[in-house]
């Protein structure tokens, strides 16, 4: 194992290099005019797993090729099997005049490289390509299979990758699936993602008149759609972020003490986030801190409301409708169809006689946790803890990520996300970068996690 | 007097040919293709005038000219002057394919005469000035002096009108100004509207994050903008329409028994009603009957709402602002500034300290009361009974007219508004009538009211 620390130390040099030809790819998959681009990055990509030693495809999707690259199999070995999921397709890089350097031309500042994709995905799987390539130069044994799935849209929506993964379900079939591609608060608090939360979208509509009405004169004796909309609305939150809608929380799973003590490690400033964010007051559910308000617990936001007359000045109707679109992020074990349910049931409920509401339901995604004491996720912890040199963090997302949801459902497997982005790595924003500690901390990382991981299979 | 109305009898038919002739002009005040057909309008009238015995001149303006008609005064005579006030001018045609016959070719259907302007403003006006003719034809000596002022904006706002008034303040003072340029319930229900609603204008803005945030990563610790404009809206009224706004109501005059009974006695149908908004319940104040609603108790309306994503799908924000147009419906004695003044108190008193609040105060208009049992409201209701033979109603509108305001602030003169537009004219849309009862009704009512008006005043 040492020798595999040497390897990835000794050739440092080389893999930044490698990793400046890559992001020299505009493999942009939003944009038409960077088709071959983006091809050209994953015949580079191949050419480069097959190079390190994998055995190594493209597979062609509706849209950008599928890499799979695997590590030769022992016959007749059963060892526990681990799939490695990247992306080597990356945003656009416009604002261009926001750039200080062309966003494919990599720039090395310090121990920052700057270029479109360095952080978002390429620097990251890359790490983890590097530490793979110092076990077969080493010779050194692996104690797993691996097997990298790098995709080309996940910038698009990742559209074609549940029909691939379904088509290739059996020799996906593996223990766990690692994913690289978020981030952790710095390089002294690594960590581990353990939860995402899941949405449910809704399109709620409040018609009332038949068309627009003068206000004055028939203001009084007929419900305004839009005040009626409000009232609807205002009711399924109270003023401090908690859903007033019954049966919401059934089926949330409390944050366990030592969730909640995990996450208070995270570092978190509140002035400089409410000054991050423009607020006057931070808000949010009492109780809950911050961070546990943003991850751990459902809310319930209004994306957007319209009614009525928007241009300037005033038009002195009575709308004849109102209509605002919903969407709840939803935390483990909250069900994205029941939830979008029990919100219908409530506005039909509490909607007034004097107006007509429509729901219409809209997508949702699952909720997703690793238990956090699991043997895989405590073995992450340790892998953290050895190659970072510092106690990791166990962290949630807020966010949804639909993949993850994806892998847990067609392959069965648990995902664990081993983000190496920084809060300044400005992914999707111009003058993207990736630390070069970090990318050193990756491949250290990604050497030590396969025996971490496959002795708590 | 018997003679002018045996006059007026007898001249019906050459009335009605005139009246023809005056709606040929397509007096389209809106549209600048019309500028000539409108002045030509004017020009008709002037001769018009002059040739049945008034002293006519057109007065230019910024805009279109207003007449100015008035009978001889007698020197040295101190009789009260009485202000007619009208218009030449008439809404676009459009859509024209949905009349029946060209909109300035006037058609006569049993006793109903089709064109653009039958209704508004033309016929009612001529009413007027066919009644002053048989007066001047037949050498009967009027009570009183009288004034017509009729002018060409009053589609496109009047825009010329108050300065008009205030450079001709001395030779336009007078007791009363009477208005026929709005409706009756039916030929059996004449009336005296003796009250209209004022207005007051707002629009609220509540602004959250510096930007647009996204919802997975921020929901739960950042104040969502739209819901906190929905919570303040709808803590504005309650359920059923009442104003929760402290003060809002100290300045309402309530309703007398006298007016009560008096608006009771307007048909109405509740389910005709329903039906012609299209709303599945009606709405309202609770103890106020529909009519009360909408024409003499204060109401809040929003008549738009913006904000965030409002186009196909989802987006998952939290909207870094949310806005609303309010207006306000006011009663005697409310005044529009008062009112705008306590609105945006109380919201700000109101508004959490997680978002900014502003509010931009907009237009405001004065609500407007004859008293009902005034001498004149009296003598305009005596009127009513004796030229339409049917007892008469009291009525209110809803809406605003701001050139009642203008002659009330700057003549100082209260307005008596006495239509003759009946429910199925079609006024502003395709296929605009006026009923020739209702013409000569008007023309009998008019030559009663100089009498009544004057021994009142």
């Amino acid at each position: 194992m040492s020798s595999v620390q040497t390897y990835l130390q000794e050739h440092e040099e080389r893999f930044v290099r490698e990793l400046c030809d890559y992001v020299h790819f505009p493999s942009v998959s939003a944009q038409p005019s960077h088709a071959a681009d983006t091809r050209a990055c994953a015949d580079w990509l191949l050419r480069h797993c097959r190079e390190i030693g994998l055995e190594a495809e493209l597979w062609a999707t509706a849209g950008n090729p599928v890499l799979l690259a695997r590590t030769r199999r022992t016959p007749g070995a059963r060892r526990p099997h681990f799939l490695v999921y990247g992306h080597y397709d990356v945003q656009p890089p416009e604002p261009l005049e926001l750039w200080h350097s062309p966003p494919f031309e990599a720039r090395i500042v310090g121990r920052s490289l700057f270029a479109r994709g360095a952080s978002d995905n390429k620097g990251q799987h890359m790490s983890h390509l590097n530490a793979v390539e110092a076990y077969l130069r080493t010779g050194t044994e692996l104690p797993c299979d691996l097997t990298f799935l790098i995709e080309g849209e996940e910038e698009v929506g990742s559209g074609n990758l549940a029909p691939f993964l379904k088509s290739h379900r059996e020799e996906l079939r593996c223990d766990a699936v690692v994913i690289s591609d978020n981030g952790i608060p710095s390089l002294r608090h690594p960590g581990l993602t353990y939860g995402l939360r899941g949405i449910a979208a809704l399109e709620v509509k409040i018609h009332g008149p038949a068309r627009d009405l003068h206000s004055g004169l028939f203001g009084g004796s007929v419900e305004n759609p839009a005040m009626a909309l409000c009232q609807l609305l205002a009711r399924l939150r109270d003023r401090h972020g908690r859903i007033a809608i019954p049966g919401l929380y059934d089926d949330v799973l409390p944050l366990s003490a030592y969730e909640r003590k995990q996450l208070a490690r995270v570092p978190f400033n509140a002035t400089a986030y409410r000054k991050f964010v423009g607020v006057p007051e931070l808000f949010g559910e009492r109780g809950y801190t911050p961070l546990e308000q943003s991850t751990a617990r459902p809310t319930l936001e209004i994306n957007g409301l319209t009614s009525g007359y928007q241009g300037a000045g005033s038009k002195t109707i009575i709308p004849a409708w109102a209509s605002a679109k919903l969407t709840l992020r939803l935390v483990p074990n909250q069900e994205p169809k029941k939830i979008a349910k029990l919100v219908t049931q409530h506005l039909k409920k509490i909607c007034p006689p004097t107006v007509r509401l429509t729901v219409e339901p809209g997508h949702g995604g699952l909720p997703y946790l690793v238990s956090p004491t699991s043997k895989l996720a405590q073995a992450s912890l340790r892998t953290l803890k050895e190659s970072f040199g510092h106690e990791p963090v166990l962290v949630r997302s807020g966010g949804s990520i639909p993949i993850v949801a994806d892998f847990k459902q067609i392959l069965g497997a648990d995902c664990l996300l081993l983000g190496l982005s920084l809060p300044d790595d400005n992914a999707h924003s111009p003058n993207e970068k990736f630390s070069l500690d970090a990318f050193a901390k990756g491949m250290k990382m990604s050497a030590c996690l396969w025996p971490e991981l496959s002795a708590a299979v």
